[in-house]
């Protein structure tokens, strides 16, 4: 009997409790990243994806979490931002900023919003004024800056490895 | 003066040691996939990526990783996986397995080659019997498995947390 079989359409983990992570998102010039980042969120248990912006989620990328994860498109984000922190969410950006916390080292608070930014432009300083966490994640190389589902995902596995059940 | 403020053009981290991770893939059917997955490599100080198939890097995508990333293209993948593991690389599959190690308890060998899957078939029965070892990211709900680059880039972000100077 071979040592690795391949399992196809095992069953989701389980979670013991809903997830407490919640993507917020600056508006995403890309459709593809929007859709990437909802299958992101649908594959890790989060149920909602906040996207300040006006994106279509195209289904052939996000697959089946186009149905299961809701995605709601405010406005402007500040005002989400101070309300998420007056419902006891930790804010907590991902930017290279001054003041952050490495991701290898950071210990997630369960309740998180993680609030990214746009492809180009990063976090503005208004947002970041709000928040009370930066992480940043090291690069080593050219070039020196990752796509922001992917800088995202890295945050969301950090999280998911730190809760796993939830 | 604010907390947090954004640092634009930060240096990448400095390696101690050349990264001795290697990104082995099967025939990904996707550019934007392997263009992707070219970014990923540079910007973790990978030097190389196989990728056993015909495929061409687009740099809109993959950026100045497509010019210090070397991708080499051989026909036949079990072959290049036997001679890494002469070479003495840990040979480590992304996949869901029997036997396989769950990812948040993984440790790494700093001599890994990590070996993925194409985007519909995964890794093959063939290449899985000439594994080490098979690591798997748990997945908690719609659709079920994560894009091909989504899970090695979570493989890659925990190998880099491992050793985060070479």
């Amino acid at each position: 009997m071979p040592r690795f079989e391949h399992i196809r359409h095992k069953p989701p983990w389980r979670l013991e409790q809903p997830r407490a992570l919640l993507i917020v998102s600056c508006s995403l010039r890309s459709n593809v990243n929007l859709s990437r980042l909802v299958r992101l969120a649908g594959c890790s248990g989060l149920a909602e994806v906040v996207h300040c912006g006006s994106g279509k989620v195209d289904r052939d990328i996000a697959r089946d979490a186009a149905d299961t994860v809701t995605v709601t498109s405010p406005r402007s984000l500040p005002p989400v931002v101070r309300k998420l922190r007056n419902r006891g969410y930790r804010c907590v950006g991902l930017e290279q900023t001054t003041g952050s916390d490495l991701l290898y080292d950071y210990r997630y608070h369960r309740r998180t919003a993680l609030i990214i930014g746009s492809e180009r432009e990063g976090l503005s300083q208004e947002i970041l004024d709000l928040l009370d966490d930066v992480v940043e994640i090291p690069v080593y190389g050219p070039p020196a800056s990752y796509n922001v589902v992917t800088a995202t995902t890295m945050a969301v596995y950090e999280y998911c490895r730190q809760f796993p059940r939830g």
